[in-house]
């Protein structure tokens, strides 16, 4: 037997933390469990198995499709059988807008057809199409140099090299009624993306109050620069563009809610997850079914391990992001005035790349927060996704931020997540087994220690308000 | 006024090479014409132009097709107009496959489109397509186990992951004879290619004599690696496909044929060129619209800048390269005994990414032969184009070759070369002009100094047989 004092002095030594002035810090506190849920999460197959089933099995899943009603199905049952528990799936009027038949084709100098995509959202053609003149610009000033009689019952084509998908897809959003204003027939987008393999990229766009709506596709970086290159030569390009596409009346969908239950505070709550729907082209792998998945991963680990957090874990899979945002909303009302009561939210709507990190937004203070957080990064710098900056939240999350709830989002290297995204190409394949793993570790041990200190991120909404 | 023998002395300090025993060498020799050259070719934009022309409005050429004919018309015209004289088109039967209308769908377990392009060669498939079972397989060794019960009646799937090209485009040249063998009713191919947004990459297959014919059809990585998840996990996957290809009888066509004469030894010939015929989707611009263009524009620089070569220098567009190679031993015949004039051939057919400079094969003297080239190279490292290493030729010259003819080839970075080959994507924009100016500089380069070196390169086959 060991003197009670030997014994102190020997605990002293092996956890130094513990009985320094400054007390113990996340770093020190959590090492064990993060050692635990990373060694969980590097050799996880379910993880995939599940992103695969539902991008290969399921599909696509746009806002009022019978993919997003199946995945939702699938995915409540899923949260149950990983253990997650008050699994619901509360109703959320959506968006219902669909494609139908879409073609056009180069006519005029050349005959030659297009590869595109119409932009989500977009009116119909009239039934024969518009085959009109393409006037190619830059950007904004290049149009707005333009009269009237220039852009009347033409198609404009907005030529825009990809400079970052923040600064490019304004003319997504808002090229149809910018060149509707000018009188244009229709809108045609190049693709937001660095790289084309003759690949469309769809995407929301808003039209305008007051302004005529007209058909908007996306073409290809390929048709882009051709059309431009015709025109540059002093040739006149006219291309055909039919589409079918309408908006229906809103459709029924859900978000859906798991949660692992706080044995200490459970009334209050850290949000982790990602939208369940998709655009209607491809199998939404990246965008943004490894979100969903890494969450739910991560939820499902913790539960397995027998990790009990202070407070509620609670996984969110948000419908309707892609072109409404009616899921992020309906939760903020669903979720009342407990929005006082959520002490961190994470969305992961960037794809599952490599991890580096997180980003983080807090109403609060920011330096204090940072502080924590880095403490928490510490544990994840074994992995290579340690990095924490200021900078976060996402679409879902963003009434929640409104309401003071700190917002973190999953940074990764970001390589190739815009050549996939909204196209043919977001398929599971190109989601890397062991980046998935990656980004299922660093959500893990995140979402824990964010819903087990001891001390919450910030003082919730509800303290400060 | 200076002495006489003080100015030898300041000669021979500038230009030591000059006066020392091993007398002058290739790089002091040429190295105002290299700069000549290289200047012209840096600020080209004649290349560029001509390249845009043949692919956004004369666009893909597949031996037989319209397109062909109407690029090699615009290519003899366009050697006229630059300067060539001896312009002729000699005529060549080629290989007339069409691919008529195709389409491919998983019908089971899911049902879901797929993105195929037909292989160069391939026979139809019935009118109401296959609807059969798919066996995917990842090599020939694991075919090879397999039993005729096993593959009977079914569609067997090459998912073969890219190892380079050279490695992995046996799967498309031989896989459908090596399943007809097992009695397979068609074959999926997965594309070779490194990358891919749901793109299929064509190219040409080889029946096996004695075997039957069955329809062969490129998939994309995402069909083929969707396919092979399905199936492991324990789903029966079939698909349809319906191919109208079909072999009509062989059709004219001809390489176009240009030159700048010799001034000392005019029957002595520097071969340049690449071939006018590509594939029938996308423009064929980098394979190979970029290789004549930039054997087209280094002789044009040459011409323009009144560069005469001792020897001719001789550009060739070579016919039937993609699926049959009947321009490069139409070539040979035509040419006839007049092949022990050939001191040298340049095949450009890797497209114009950025050069690092040529690849060599010669029947002679390798290590003389690589020192002179080196010494040629030095000239190109103003532009990281001076690189010569053992290894070169191409398709087109190797019927020149067989008869010791050295054979070059330019070489690139090799970065995305085989992301665009033989698919849609193969278009104008591909091409970056600086690579395309300084392909075009490394090719005068070499060519004229080929041309022009009072020793050739190494004796011309008539001396050495």
């Amino acid at each position: 037997m060991i003197p009670r004092p030997a014994l102190l002095w020997i605990a002293a030594a092996l956890a130094p933390s513990l009985f320094s002035q400054q007390g113990a810090n996340l770093t020190d506190e959590y090492r064990a469990t993060a050692t635990k849920l990373i060694d969980a999460a590097m050799v996880d197959h379910d993880g995939m198995d599940k992103l695969s089933y539902l991008c290969d099995r399921i599909g696509n899943r746009l806002s009022g499709s019978p993919g997003l009603e199946k995945a939702i199905l699938w995915a409540a049952d899923q949260m149950k059988s990983d253990g997650l528990v008050n699994v619901v799936t509360p109703r959320v009027k959506v968006t219902h807008w669909v494609r139908g038949s879409e073609s056009a084709a180069i006519v005029e100098p050349v005959s030659k057809p297009m590869a595109i995509l119409g932009l989500g959202g977009s009116v119909a053609t009239p039934k024969k199409g518009i085959t009109a003149e393409v006037v190619p610009v830059a950007n904004f000033e290049e149009l707005d140099k333009k009269s009237r009689s220039d852009i009347e019952g033409k198609i404009v084509l907005f030529n825009v090299p990809y400079e970052g998908y923040g600064r490019t897809v304004l003319y997504r959003h808002t090229g149809a009624s910018r060149a509707a204003r000018l009188g244009a027939a229709a809108v045609l987008v190049r693709s937001i993306t660095p790289v084309s393999l003759q690949s469309p990229h769809t995407g929301a766009l808003e039209y305008t109050d007051g302004l005529p709506k007209i058909p908007a596709a996306a073409v290809t970086i390929e048709d882009a620069t051709l059309i431009q290159r015709l025109a540059d030569a002093g040739n006149r390009v006219s291309v055909h563009l039919d589409m079918e596409a309408r908006t229906l009346p809103d459709a029924d969908s859900a978000n859906v809610i798991g949660e692992i239950p706080g044995w200490e505070k459970p009334e209050q709550i850290v949000v982790i997850g990602g939208h369940i729907d998709s655009w209607d082209v491809g199998a939404g792998a990246q965008d943004d079914g490894s979100g969903i998945i890494t969450a739910l991963e991560a939820a499902r680990l913790i539960h397995k391990l027998g990790l009990k957090p202070r407070r509620t874990l609670r996984v969110v899979f948000w419908t309707n992001e892609e072109n409404g945002g009616a899921g992020g909303l309906a939760y903020r009302e669903w979720t009342g005035s407990n929005v006082r009561n959520h002490v961190a939210a994470i969305e992961m709507d960037g794809g599952a790349e490599k991890p580096v990190g997180f980003g983080i937004s807090s109403g609060g203070d920011g330096q204090a927060v940072l502080g924590k957080l880095r403490e928490i990064g510490k544990l994840l710098e074994r992995i290579d996704a340690g990095s924490i900056q200021p900078g976060g939240g996402g679409a879902d999350i963003a009434p929640l931020m409104r309401d003071g709830v700190p917002g973190l989002a999953v940074r990764t290297v970001g390589a190739h997540y815009f050549d996939w995204h909204h196209s043919r190409a977001d398929t599971a394949d190109k989601v890397k087994p062991e980046d998935l793993r990656a980004n299922i570790a660093a959500m893990a041990v995140m979402a824990f220690i964010l819903a087990d200190m001891p001390e919450p991120l910030q003082q919730p909404p509800s303290a400060t308000r």
